[in-house]
């Protein structure tokens, strides 16, 4: 293609200021920027919009002329976002979008529209920063089977488990210092309740296993119950704990879940540090490949953005999710985990036998023991910290496990549960 | 496209078996396996050759009307592999090989065939097996300036290096044990004394910098001076020994290096283990990315392979070293490590001021300690080993002072030496 695609930016924060200074010093390239909508014009940006079409309405790119490619850089899933997009794609105009929550919720009826109207619609910049993860599961692993996708899939979860662990500190004061750093919102929920990893892997389900994208059925627990014993306690089973995203081929069907998942250190995933992403990729050809990279940031999301806009420009448009919208499977329900193994913290009364009755309950329920550390009671405490690490069993009997523990009288309230993640699922 | 392009594989070990077991059991795609050729037809390689014609003579594929894409699986920088390319682009066919020596040496001149006919030159499986770098560079990272890339290339070193220390066992003995897993050739010189790394390194280094492919100008150096000490006191210092493979922007032009390095296990490519790949890519957008998976195999590289054959089926067809050929630059020489620290392991005459004498030769040459590690005479030895860390200092320096001490009394012969990997080059 010899003529330049004209591309229009909504949204000039960070990402779209970092693009459209990034396009503007770069002439002799396939893309030209001509029309930008921000909500305040008179911000100073770092680059100069002489020159640019400016909209105070988002939407007006989508009817532009001299715009061919539309890069949503708003958020949300509704709203704005989802309009401007929608517009665009019935204009005829390509969409770049780094928007997790509207790929994740309206994903599907998006790609329908796109693929009806035979424009790209493209999201590398949703999932995972600047990792080139779309790129490579569409394209480079299009002929493997797909078995599981694993993600380290929230900087900021990340930056306080790590954190946590190094300093030994509690959640909240981590909490604050992630704020301080700007690794956190001021309204943390959204990163540190799991959210955000979880549309994430609801792109990354849709994309590896044929599906349309469904963020409802998924199991997604935060970090806020994750405590600094449990990450010292990790250590001594070398390990550490991280907030994972798993998507998986499991006998039941499509797994989607988050939450913290103790991670052995002979696991890649267990070695990612700070706001560092990770996503692991396992397949039938590849066995298991994994990319790393800064899940956040302007310039690392805008390189993504930037993929998109020079696959557009080459000509190389790929379907949303791999394979015809209209083949893509629907989710039926929630899939409880693989088997694996777990870790199980609780409190132990402090009397003759109340081990033997707790090992006896489990083995009732067939969890049986890999490894126990049991501690001697905190400052006089009458009851005494233990910490298991089961052999691998289904969720149904830990589960069941854990009822029959809390109705008898030999443990205390505070219970820690996770699996463990094992690198070849059952 | 809607009519299936044709394919025909020359070379069938396990990579190309497999490919062709594959393409033959996924009857609907874009690509249709038609012809074949393989120096002994009467063996069992797993799928039935019937419907598919046969060529005893490779280059007989290149001049097929029923063959779109040639994939050249035969080996070798010369000979027949590098006929068949010449003669497959010269006839309008696209071409995928997995061949890094013939890429590293002619590289250049098939681009410019390639480009000239309008035909891809495609070549994922060629570096790093599974791991689509090429891709990643070439596509995602297109609009990134890139800074620097390093490598764990070569898998055989890799598993001898992860060995050696886990067990504690020397060079010899572990590579036998490589070549009784099938991880390491009869003659294993091409891995272990760094080629195999460098050919990929050159491949890499034209993609990453807009160069034509030189392995000449490289410096390379193996493992096989590497010795179970070193690997040992790696571990003093926090640090793993890895062949790395390394080109990068330095202020005397771009280095294209291959050796052992002391890798801190606070950077990524310290947890690479065993026969595993990893590529490190450095850019001014993205900061850092690192792939890591399976550096061969015959899975793993027929997924490379397809990948390609994908794009091209898919009228993906890039530049073959991302810009066109006209415009590459040449690699004008050698060029020395940037400044960094380095591990320094040498034997001192157990005798009265024989260490000040080492550091006061060392500071002549602006070598400064960054820690040091030094141990009693091993039974009974008249000498003392002493490991150094030295401050960051440019290679030069280190050189001039290792002759200063080599011309001294108080050295003895065996002397070891190797940078020190840190994570962004001065």
């Amino acid at each position: 293609m010899s003529e330049k695609m004209k591309v229009g930016i909504a949204g000039l924060g960070t990402v779209g200021a970092t693009l459209a200074a990034r396009l503007l010093s770069t002439p002799h390239s396939q893309l030209e920027l001509t029309a930008v909508s921000a909500r305040d014009r008179s911000r100073d940006r770092g680059f100069s919009t002489d020159g640019l079409d400016w909209h105070d309405d988002a939407l007006r790119l989508a009817q532009a002329d001299n715009v061919d490619i539309v890069v949503e850089l708003i958020g949300g899933a509704d709203g704005i976002a989802h309009d401007l997009v929608q517009a665009a794609i019935n204009n005829g105009k390509h969409v770049v979008t780094a928007n997790k929550a509207l790929m994740a919720t309206h994903g599907f009826s998006l790609a329908e529209q796109a693929e009806a109207k035979g424009v790209a619609l493209a999201y590398e910049a949703a999932v995972a920063g600047g990792i080139p993860v779309i790129k490579v599961v569409r394209e480079a692993l299009k002929w493997n089977t797909i078995t599981s996708i694993k993600g380290i899939l929230n900087g900021t979860c990340n930056f306080i488990l790590s954190e946590m662990k190094s300093k030994g500190a509690g959640f909240d004061e981590t909490l604050k210092t992630a704020q301080d750093l700007g690794y956190a919102e001021a309204d943390p929920g959204f990163d540190i309740d799991g959210v955000d990893a979880g549309q994430k892997l609801a792109i990354l389900t849709a994309l590896g296993f044929g599906l349309q994208p469904n963020f409802e059925v998924m199991s997604i627990q935060g970090i806020t119950n994750v405590s600094d014993k449990d990450l010292a306690y990790a250590g001594h089973f070398n390990s550490v704990i991280r907030l994972v995203a798993i998507c998986e081929k499991t006998r039941d069907g499509i797994l989607q879940w988050v939450g913290p998942c103790l991670v052995p250190n002979d696991q890649a995933l267990a070695h990612i540090e700070g706001v560092t992403n990770a996503v692991q990729i396992d397949g039938d050809m590849i066995d298991s490949i994994m990319l790393q990279g800064p899940g956040a940031g302007g310039a690392a999301t805008a390189s993504s953005v930037l993929s998109d806009l020079n696959d557009i420009a080459c000509g190389n448009i790929q379907l949303v999710f791999a394979q015809p919208a209209a083949s893509l499977g629907e989710l039926s329900g929630n899939v409880g985990l693989s088997a694996c193994p777990w870790y199980l913290r609780f409190s132990l009364v402090d009397q003759t036998g109340s081990m033997a009755k707790v090992t006896s309950i489990l083995a009732e329920h067939s969890v049986s023991i890999e490894e126990v550390v049991q501690k001697g009671p905190d400052n006089g405490d009458s009851v005494r910290p233990v910490i298991f690490i089961t052999h691998t069993v289904g969720s149904d009997n830990i589960s069941r496990a854990l009822d029959s523990l809390k109705a008898s009288d030999v443990i205390s309230d505070e219970v820690s549960i996770m699996p463990v993640l094992t690198s070849s699922p059952s």
